[in-house]
């Protein structure tokens, strides 16, 4: 289908492939094509590759959208967009814009995903900029709290973080299915006078309304990410970025101190003991079992899997790309992003 | 001695005692009395203890300063100094001031804390704003890396960046013995071309020598805390607040899913196997055990110790204050701080 045609709605969209990049991240392109083949295996969703043929081998009879370039995970993503016009991801993005998949998934250059998304699907009307939005595992609650921005925008103004709250609840909505989220600002206290000018801004026309499908609770912390104290917790990309990373860093930290104890050889007896009683806290907090982080706001579903992912986490990003395309997350994005002096 | 005089120095300084807020922390008075007198027993540091009679009962010969005003938890901090005059707090900033005591040490109201220490104290000559500097313990090396501004401005500019990396050094180099400390700004990648415009700046003064006694070793990232990478990391108080907290949190929310796991009766044996393996992981990061913030900048030694603080924290609290009064840390963060244009 060529640029600019309409794109296909309905049971035609619904029967569109998601575009894979094969050529992204740290276990590319063997671990892209077994995750895909194990998609491609279960039936429910179809797979678009899209890579360099040379590089990638027997596809097992998945379609490739074959093409010339690869921008690396140390590439500038700006100059890679620009310059490597023929490159999986690009060809990635383009393939959503002109209706020959439903979404794309990548667990490349993060930066250079974006800008893909954001220069060949262009923004969603009204959008001032698209957010990345990451899934937390809450224990306390059944389903993750998503935090926006992770990283997308290091500098952010007060619009911007009024619409990440728009598009965060209608994602959270979308995903997982909450009714009327919860949404809260991340500051360094609970008070509305507490944080900088731009969250006590944010806070005050929030706390208005904030015209979205959501309740705004007011301030979290950064202890709070685990206390199911909201569903979608708003902030910067710089905040959120670093948050995020100390999130993950801690656990990570803690996993593996915790798992060097457990191997000791005189422990060996105790560990088999505890085994199955910690298998559900890794398997939470495996980033294989996230599904990736999502780019809200662009006319298209762009899912931002992590560069170390393995088949298991492309199986995931795949399948949920899948499920938000057909369930119509590019709509809500779209229906949720309004001036917030309005209704 | 009166306000104005000159504080003692030498002999005479290191005989003072520590002044201890007795009303401040969601424990007192009863923790920190009892932390108060377990210093006291050990016989090497003195204290001076602050705080209302009436609510104190038996000191057990622990000299006081007698007030009538207390600041509370959730008083605003300004309002609480301004209108306090006679508040445990500021007697407490008094008394260092006035050389009545060497430091001073509170788990009470942090922000009315600071505003305590700087109103009454003073700030250093130079220093544009004071930050809380806190100890991160690492266990790839023997001591705690240092995170500041942790919380004390929520705004901060380019030159107070490039102080907080000056006195960050200065106290790492007094408390920790770190001949020349390894200085990193908290940004949301490693390349100098990563992070907001002040992130960005500050990268390039500090490239540039920072004119400190310490080697910038460019970006870390939320996730390098605890890998060794930097023995300061630099930040704006807003981002060191939140990144604390999401750190404190996930420890404290995995620890204690760990503690639940092991007191299930059906795995008893086996935690009591690892439990030994488990104590110095849980006693590293032991809120206890890190001795409190420092408040850095201020024209004395001033520690923040956390709200929840027991008779533990307490000892470590004061034992923390008197050893980097006596070392001349506020001489040697006076001292850090020159115009980065400079030598």
């Amino acid at each position: 289908m060529a640029r600019g045609a309409p794109r296909p709605t309905g049971e035609a969209f619904n029967a569109l492939p998601v575009a894979v990049d094969a050529m992204g991240g740290d276990n590319a392109p063997g671990e892209i094509l077994a995750g895909a083949r194990q998609v491609v295996e279960a039936g429910a969703v179809g797979v678009l590759l899209v890579g360099v043929p040379d590089q990638l081998g027997d596809l097992g009879g998945i379609p490739l959208l074959a093409c010339t370039e690869v921008i690396g995970m140390d590439d500038d993503p700006g100059n890679g967009v620009r310059r490597k016009k023929d490159s999986s991801l690009v060809r990635a993005a383009e393939a959503v814009r002109d209706g020959q998949a439903m979404a794309m998934v990548s667990a490349g250059n993060t930066g250079a995903t974006m800008a893909s998304a954001l220069l060949r699907m262009g923004r969603l009307p009204g959008v001032i900029r698209p957010a990345i939005a990451t899934p937390i595992p809450d224990l306390k609650k059944a389903y993750p709290t998503v935090l926006l921005d992770a990283g997308a925008n290091a500098e952010t103004t007060v619009p911007m973080l009024v619409q990440f709250a728009q598009m965060g609840a209608a994602y959270s909505a979308e995903r997982y299915g909450v009714t009327r989220p919860r949404v809260a600002l991340l500051s360094i206290g609970e008070e509305k006078s507490k944080g900088t000018p731009l969250v006590k801004e944010a806070h005050a026309i929030l706390a208005a309304g904030g015209n979205g499908d959501f309740d705004f609770v007011g301030n979290v912390e950064g202890r709070d990410f685990f206390d199911d104290q909201a569903d979608v917790i708003v902030t910067d990309g710089f905040t959120g970025n670093v948050a995020l990373k100390t999130l993950e860093g801690t656990l990570r930290f803690l996993m593996s101190t915790l798992t060097d104890i457990l191997t000791r050889p005189e422990v060996a007896d105790a560990a088999g003991v505890l085994f199955p009683h910690l298998l559900p806290l890794a398997s939470t907090f495996d980033p294989e079992q996230t599904g990736g982080a999502m780019l809200l706001g662009v006319d298209g579903v762009c899912v931002i899997s992590h560069g170390s992912s393995g088949s298991v986490a492309m199986v995931n990003a795949i399948t949920v790309a899948h499920d938000v395309a057909v369930g119509g997350l590019v709509e809500a994005v779209a229906s949720s992003v309004r001036p917030p002096t309005e209704g």
